[in-house]
């Protein structure tokens, strides 16, 4: 297994050349060490290979500065398991993406079949000299997770991975430190490190695709709750006298909005709507991205569709926003390509159902890490790992 | 101004003793310091006055160790301001109550009639002998309130006291530290010191009052948001045809079961009560006390009418339940003394519609500490204050 830092002051100097080189000096400006302890650390990194020296900085008025920087050989892995892809990256220790590969694959195949697919993906960028080896590797995948222990804990669309040790076949797999955690818990990291939340401690980002779930940023740290299972809103009730909901309950936000609920409601107003009845005449019935499409054609029941879906996920919304008080709230996913329309339905909730005093700086704005976010926020959670004190 | 600790690891040595005095190398046990750097900090400590010797703790097996406690002479004051009362008390470091005087006063009549009151309060206990200087000094006040500065910000009922300098003035009036915080969030802070929540690190506390409430805690700590309006939840959205709320919504929570809801509906089942039909023929109109009343004498028009809010309280809690993955939610304030029947009808409601990840070993329970929760709540934040490093 790689080196990992001695003490917590290693730790915060590895979390800072995270964000980018700067010179010893500038270091000394951000952490509160002396310049001789300072030194010492920095030293002890660079004899790991952790970190290297990289010339001089200019003047700041007296002796010039050493610059520091991650050592270039450092390689992050994030793996993004989709119910219905698997995207894989290799980062270097700045967490910038090196190469980056997606494929379909469904989740229902259970984690033999796609973490096999994950594995070769990543057997891929190896061979095109992305990395000979890895410093650590986070996963994320499409249901609840028991962080602590490394496994999916009863996900309900993705049948055979029950507590699967996703975190120790992958671990043993690549020979380095790795870590499982919700999908949507490293879309919230991922904005954390590289996307609009980067300079906000307290933040929502909510995932409207197959499922619709929120991650939930306190203090620059992800919260998890007490049984890991924070931030999962599918089921939160919209109205009693809703459709049931595969939970068993009725009027569940999932019902109204996640991905099966828009196809279903696709195929409900086909006769209305010329692109959606002319898709669906094709064959093989209809998906949120032709919803989309439709919308973007500027067909009017297609639009009517997303402006209700976003009014649902806008009542949700107001009343997370009254209880958490957010810096900022992020909407990211597949559905959430539905674009602005959609994000115009839920600010106009939210902005008339939250308290003034929660929404007064509240901006809420949609993802513009696209397809990225999940394995930024995978390298992010595991660099974590790895930049802390053993 | 009393003194402070000097640095952090004697701020820590004062928290683990504002648990109840302890030996040298039990606290030895809990921090990381050498045992000559913590007699260091201890006797530094004892030298202030903040901590004193208290003879030899029972040996365990080697030298007896020496017994340390805070000094007996420390003194907080917790001041909790609701919509109709006063309440003052005086503890001592280990926030134990030695004083606790409550009056009836209306918060609407503004800040120089109130904090005179509470002021006046004080000078009782101060009378009794229970101090002579106070170390600091804990306020709740029934609404918003900016944290940083100290002030209430545009609470509803609270006229007269917008961006008052309430910290300000009773720190300057009492010549100790002071710190301002809202009603339930000092509420949630006695809970986590003296009440049921003594073990959890993130739980929710909802106050049931006047107003409805919620105090969030995160990894031990009070939750405040952004704008220090974390846990407004009393607008939040039960139904969109429900009742008009002073708002201007409709349908939110408080509009269906906050006190002026329940002494309106008392008023509207009165005919089907012959106890509330009684009451309300002596005039004076009715209350929820009178709808607890009622209850327990066994009305079936007031016990439905409890049952129909703890629906919809439940209903919104539910929805907390499954976005936050709390480790125990505490039901408390002047309605929730309609006890045991709402509490069965909002467990009810949450263990039915909350995911069932978030409610496996959920505790739902009704307050234990009663009307000392806030002033216990005042002492803790300031002492929290006190005990940190300056």
């Amino acid at each position: 297994m790689p080196v990992r830092p001695d003490n917590v002051h290693q730790a915060t100097l590895l979390r800072l050349l995270r964000e980018g080189g700067r010179s010893r000096a500038e270091l000394g400006d951000d952490v509160s060490l002396s310049r001789s302890k300072l030194n010492l650390e920095l030293d002890r990194l660079i004899e790991t290979g952790l970190v290297e020296q990289a010339g001089l900085a200019a003047s700041r008025g007296g002796r010039r500065s050493g610059m520091v920087r991650l050592s270039p050989h450092l390689r992050f892995a994030g793996i993004d398991i989709g119910a219905t892809s698997v995207d894989v990256a290799v980062t270097n220790g700045e967490l910038e993406i090196l190469g980056h590969v997606s494929q379909p694959c469904e989740v229902r195949e259970g984690p033999a079949t796609v973490l096999g697919l994950a594995m070769e993906l990543l057997a891929k960028l190896r061979e095109q000299g992305l990395f000979t080896q890895l410093h650590g590797a986070g996963i994320g995948v499409p249901g609840p997770v028991s962080f602590r222990d490394g496994v999916p804990f009863a996900p309900p669309i993705m049948p055979g991975w029950d507590r699967y040790p996703v975190r120790e076949v992958v671990s043993q797999e690549l020979g380095c430190p790795a870590m499982v955690d919700n999908d949507v818990n490293l879309m919230a990291l991922g904005e954390l490190h590289a996307g609009l939340a980067k300079q906000v401690d307290d933040f929502l980002l909510i995932k409207i695709g197959t499922g619709i779930g929120c991650g939930i940023v306190v203090d620059g740290k992800i919260y998890r709750g007490v049984s890991g299972s924070a931030g999962d809103i599918g089921h939160m009730r919209v109205d009693d006298q809703g459709p049931l909901c595969t939970c068993g309950n009725t009027g569940c936000l999932e019902a109204y909005f996640g991905g099966a609920a828009l196809a279903r409601e696709a195929v409900r107003i086909a006769p209305r709507s010329p692109y959606l009845g002319e898709r669906l005449a094709l064959g093989g019935g209809l998906s949120a991205e032709d919803v989309a499409a439709a919308a973007t054609l500027g067909d009017p029941a297609a639009v009517q569709l997303i402006r209700d879906g976003g009014r649902q996920v806008g009542q949700v919304m107001a009343g997370l926003v009254s209880f958490f008080n957010p810096g900022l709230v992020i909407i990211a996913g597949g559905v959430a390509r539905l674009g602005h329309v959609l994000l115009a339905e839920i600010r106009s909730v939210v902005y008339r159902r939250s308290l003034p005093l929660a929404t007064g700086n509240l901006p809420i704005v949609l993802s513009e890490l696209g397809d990225t976010a999940g394995i930024i926020g995978g390298a992010r959670l595991i660099s974590d790992h790895v930049f802390s004190a053993s």
